[in-house]
């Protein structure tokens, strides 16, 4: 039996997007929200769309204690106190996946430019707020929410940042049961800095293309990287 | 008849790797570098590797008179000298593609990080020096400079900032006539913020996968967007 994927901020476009995704192979996931009876709400639509769906819904701090790996998808501008309520909750061993973008958009600048966050991205901020022995890695910020949404065919990469290759690994399985999505180890969690600063990249091109775009890699060699 | 395009830094190797790519479609370059002895040798390899190249070599301040449309692909460290000494060689109406990207290598940091530029970005600097006029765009970051000069097959984009939409269409037109790249609109030139930190983020992913990476936006509409 796969363990549930708790995702905290589970009712935004991006959260609900992946829960979604994930309800359609059979994966189980706890959506998570500051309010319980949103949380459930979401929980509900996902069972609307997806026949059998694995899905719960709970409060943020009891969402995240409901699976060893845990994905935060909130706003920039939530993110910070999103991980203070959360410190009882995650405990040792739990890997926290940031999906969080400081784009300036979340102090009504523009959609198109970044915040500069003092540890030098939002993964290194979650990184320094976790719990002692929780490990964050970064992911998930170049896939458009509202294609995921969708039922549209995906086909590209997920950038994943961390430390070490096989905590990033587990996240990469995880991220590659949704068809169409490739995980790219990008290195360590400082590339946050540059894989963050890809939404606001991608939201200018959105903006002349009228697109949902995401990013490939090319030119990588064959084979799975992770395994 | 297309008029030639000056490689200001033609000698290194995304420079080579340009000027080798455009002699094989027959369009005339001219290689700048400090030295015109060494430009003059490039220009040499450039035929013959391609047979019936219109290629020249000349010093950078030589060099940059010959075309409307001047490509810069000088090293971080030498960006700000060598703007400098084109001051006097450069001339209203031209264009300039900067693809300069500051990676902390200069000043013998890591391969995988930036420094910041006072300006924002390396094509914000250029677009500070050069002499009025003068339109700076910003583009050619993300192609590996060893595939560039390799006889591999080419299938990725190159991402263009810059302020006007038809003076990026121009540049990408020549970018275009490289068979295998697609240029890609990502903004106006602050975006150059954003996409000189692909290379870094690429050196990270190649050093993981023993690759020479590009990068590709996917969902975009079909259509000529520069058309």
């Amino acid at each position: 039996m796969p363990q549930p994927i708790p995702i905290i901020g589970g009712t935004g476009a991006l959260g609900y997007g992946l829960a979604v995704r994930w309800a359609r192979v059979g994966q189980p996931v706890v959506i998570g929200s500051r309010e319980a009876g949103r949380a459930e709400e979401a929980a509900d639509r996902v069972r609307a769309e997806v026949d059998d769906a694995e899905v719960e819904g709970h409060e943020n701090d009891e969402a995240a204690t409901k699976g060893p790996i845990v994905f935060l998808t909130v706003p920039f501008r939530a993110q910070s106190e999103t991980l203070t309520n959360l410190k009882e909750a995650l405990s040792a061993g739990q890997l926290l996946v940031d999906a969080t973008v400081p784009i300036a958009a979340a102090v009504s600048g523009r959609a198109t430019r970044t915040l500069g966050v003092w540890q030098g991205s939002a993964a290194q901020q979650a990184a320094e707020m976790v719990p002692e022995g929780v490990t964050v890695i970064s992911a998930m910020h170049s896939v458009s929410a509202p294609r995921l949404s969708s039922q549209d065919e995906l086909d590209e990469d997920v950038l994943v940042c961390g430390e070490r290759k096989a905590d990033k690994a587990r996240v990469a399985k995880l991220i590659e049961q949704i068809p169409g999505l490739r995980a790219v180890n990008a290195g360590s969690l400082e590339m946050a800095r540059i894989v963050e600063t890809l939404t606001p990249m991608l939201i200018s091109i959105n903006t002349r293309y009228k697109s949902h775009a995401g990013v490939k890699i090319t030119n990588l060699p064959n084979g799975d990287h992770w395994a």
